[in-house]
């Protein structure tokens, strides 16, 4: 992969990575599959469907089941402990699921119509199965966990459900910030950190406690994964309008499409000065605009590059190394093994690296 | 309260039963109010509408927040284990979120524009919300159990998690039920007995649970709670078709206006005869009627008789006797304090007298 990226210098060992996210991959799979045959008819098609395992006529798929950081940093989390990468596995799965839940609710909730370049679950199986199988997968992560009837999975579950409530805290901020004219840059921090951050956090010391580690390694691994969560999105961010569509699977300027008021946009707008001003201007007059949908390439191409004059471009890309940087940093307070370190270091590389 | 009631010729001792609710109702609502005040804006609002503290415009209201036989259940069942009611209080508030998460969720699903004779939350406020909130409600009732951090109460989420999944089959079933011609007597009790027997009877054991029963006294209970639950259920699908709209706050014939496949009807339609057979004839020519909405009072009545001819009514009144028997039956299995059992007899007739 060459590193033509919007954060970063460096080539991020991605062989390395590249193995960790098939080893997350290839260990929590045949878990997902076991955990989502237990949903009754037709919960398991539609769920099946929205993991890409079958297409929307039922046959099977080699669908896009997502880049699996989470599970493969779960399993990691459990490592760091001193546990086998096993021992992380349920937590892994329990992560998963909460993540697909939310996906399943949000891409209704926001009207969006595709998702790993397929039709979304409630473009095809209608809103009541996106309702309904989001809440079957919510309930399934708990009985993972659960069943294992150990005090670690308690705390373990204790710690999904805080990141859970910080996920819907998030989608909460994100569909409010919508309806208002102007968001802060800390106001948009906040709402990545809930949808993104807690869950990435929690996926790092799942595997931990489910491995027996106290909870201050456990709060320290979260600080890892929260940074992480940062910088991840502050690269999506940045994806979301000038990714190349060929890796990101969405249109040209996507998220100015959306009129989403990410942090590339948010900082602009806080930045003052000329381009910013126009910018405000602009965006302003888009938010009444009955042409919007009608608009050309060169419209958000212009858009984006007053978001580029004003700094919002440079301010993201640093935010995401900053992030990278206190994600790293948090590493330093906990004892692991040497290698284990290395391989979470490597994964942030990735995260701010990565083209999709 | 005279029992001009479809299923039993007695009275219940309707002052303690009404005293036993009130408990319930008044240990668990600070608590219930403290946990939705959890939530972020605007999402405590929205569910503060929903449980009827406040009207449409954010006034306070006296609204009406349903029977609250649960939280009274789940007080009882900790008395059951020989522990004091308090210890059911977390149990019984994080029964009663996963209740209203259900209720939430269902009434979008199932585009039901009015509960306990208001307007739905999703009438109110939007499809987005009532799904956020749902799963808000749902996370918070984790989160109320497993703060606790102790084994019981991981025991206790693990019970909450196995009936929530039963929940959402129910659902699942009530939805492709919908589309079917044909439903069998016991697909209906199947369904009946996964959205409501499943979470009374965990209701019934995660107080005791909580107050430290042991598996096999936590699953007697249960027993109790689920016959409970299908008796009730029973119960509602008269009340559904004969009730008195002033009690039941819901039209007259309402299931009947809403082409509910309820126990009633799925009994007549399998009992065979003449009236069944005109029923079965009737309803087929209904499901492809375009006129059905603008069906005549005395439409309606002409289809109630046939289900009551052909035997629908008279054999649900009989299963909410027979599920009260196995109720009864069940709390023999169980050693517990003497008032305990009179009080959960108590309740159990109540359930099965009820005119709403």
């Amino acid at each position: 992969m060459t590193p033509a990226n919007p954060a970063f210098d460096t080539v991020a060992d991605t062989a390395d990575v590249t193995a960790l996210l098939e080893r997350g991959r290839a260990l929590s799979a045949p878990v997902l599959r076991a955990a989502v045959d237990r949903l009754a008819s037709p919960m398991d098609t539609v769920a099946a469907y929205h993991f890409g395992w079958i297409d929307a006529e039922g046959r099977p798929s080699d669908g896009d089941g997502g880049k699996a950081v989470r599970p493969a940093l779960a399993l990691l989390s459990a490592e760091a402990a001193g546990a086998p990468a096993e021992a992380g596995i349920p937590g892994a799965v329990a992560v998963e699921l909460v993540h697909n839940f939310s996906l399943l609710h949000d891409d209704l909730m926001d009207g969006d119509e595709q998702r790993r370049h397929r039709d979304t679950v409630w473009k095809v199986h209608g809103p009541a199965q996106a309702i309904l199988v989001g809440d079957a997968l919510f309930a399934l992560a708990y009985d993972l966990l659960l069943e294992l009837g150990t005090v670690e999975a308690g705390r373990a579950a204790r710690r999904l459900t805080t990141a859970t409530r910080k996920l819907i805290d998030g989608q909460a901020q994100d569909i409010s910030y919508e309806h208002r004219e102007r968001v802060t840059v800390e106001e948009c921090l906040e709402m990545e950190g809930n949808k993104t951050g807690a869950l990435l956090a929690c996926a790092v010391s799942i595997g931990a406690v489910l491995g027996g580690a106290d909870d201050r390694t456990a709060d320290t691994l979260e600080a890892y994964g929260y940074h992480l969560g940062l910088a991840f999105q502050a690269v999506d961010d940045l994806l979301g309008i000038w990714g190349d569509p060929e890796s990101t699977g969405k249109q040209t300027w996507s998220d100015l499409r959306q009129r989403k008021k990410s942090l590339p946009v948010v900082a602009a707008l806080a930045a003052g000065g000329e381009a910013s001003e126009r910018l405000g201007e602009l965006l302003a007059a888009d938010a009444k605009s009955n042409d919007f949908d009608s608009f050309s390439e060169e419209e958000f191409a212009a858009r984006a590059a007053l978001i580029e004059e004003a700094g919002g471009r440079e301010w993201t890309a640093q935010e995401a190394r900053r992030q990278h940087g206190h994600a790293i940093e948090a590493l330093h307070a906990v004892d692991m093994p040497h290698r284990v370190r290395e391989q979470l270091t490597e994964l942030a590389d990735f995260v701010v690296v990565r083209k999709r």
